[in-house]
């Protein structure tokens, strides 16, 4: 009276989706299977094709198709600015900033000592040998402003500091178009903090 | 400096999925890369293997791995009982109130004349040749009472009704454990309506 065992093993295999529970993954199985089994095709050779394809890039950490990615490569970036993010769509979203062109170092992921990970599971070693190359000269910290992204911001200052290196952080404030009303009075009180003069 | 193309090839792909849009689609890919790349290839098979075994059961319609579903098979149900549900999560549903031991229609959508589903796209007349099979005694409409589900309801019973078969609904009513001061109108007037002999 069940069912088919290779329809449970679609359900069971889509909740490793993040975000993905039981009740989504039996959804999203019956739709694919009955609308949409062309998009359930293209879905399985793309996963199948970047997992094969796809490595780190040597210098910034992120995924590339290539041992060196192409925006390392570049001679059109600023080699002298090293900007670390935590994450690959941290650093999407300070390119579409178009008010960066340095070059990135992607930790994939932050401190987190209660989940096991540490300066070593990080790979802080290789951060630190890539600011060190003799070219960087400032290190732009865009971790998150979470207690994570916070302890790894300062745990890497401390680690490059000693090195000779500037060091900086992302400014916190009031988003564009903030109005003070509707701030928390954390982050109010952060703009005022790092007020700068006019 | 755009990203690897099978990386934006798994995202667009990842897309496909029901209720995933541009930013859920990037975060998932970089989880599965990054964390679960197993759950990818796991994945992967598994859409590549449900696509290549799973048809329509020839007489409930739903999904299964053999002409006919072990549900249909079963000697021990009624088949005098056809309990017509719009998808395999309805069916699924039923099954577990464990109050039903009939057999099963699966119409896999619900008339909706602006998406161009008719009669004829829900395939109702494989609907009426598996009601009229001469076992069949009594029609359970189990559709949803929503205006689709209503119409559909509506007009397989119109189809069938000629056919001597007896044709029933669902009942509508207050939820088990239902409070009418907290029970929507039209809800409780439809208790009222169906009222039964106590």
């Amino acid at each position: 009276m069940t069912q088919p065992s290779s329809l449970d093993e679609l359900i069971e295999a889509l909740r490793c989706l993040p975000g993905v529970g039981p009740k989504s993954a039996q959804r999203m199985a019956y739709y694919l299977l009955q609308r949409d089994p062309r998009g359930a095709e293209r879905l399985s050779a793309a996963l199948d094709h970047a997992l094969k394809t796809l490595r780190r890039c040597n210098r910034c950490n992120t995924f590339t198709e290539d041992e060196v990615c192409d925006r390392c490569r570049s001679p059109r970036r600023d080699s002298s600015l090293l900007c670390v993010v935590e994450m690959p769509v941290d650093l999407n979203t300070m390119e579409q900033t178009h008010a960066f062109n340095g070059l990135y170092y992607v930790l994939m992921g932050h401190l987190s000592p209660l989940d096991g990970v540490g300066p070593k599971e990080l790979g802080f070693d290789r951060l630190l040998a890539r600011a060190t190359d003799g070219i960087v000269r400032e290190v732009v910290l865009a971790t998150n402003f979470t207690n994570e992204g916070e302890a790894t911001a300062h745990y890497i200052s401390e680690m490059l500091h000693p090195r000779g290196l500037k060091i900086s952080r992302i400014a916190r404030g009031l988003p564009v178009g903030g109005e003070l009303e509707y701030s928390d009075a954390a982050t109010v009180a952060q703009a005022l903090m790092e007020r700068r003069d006019y």
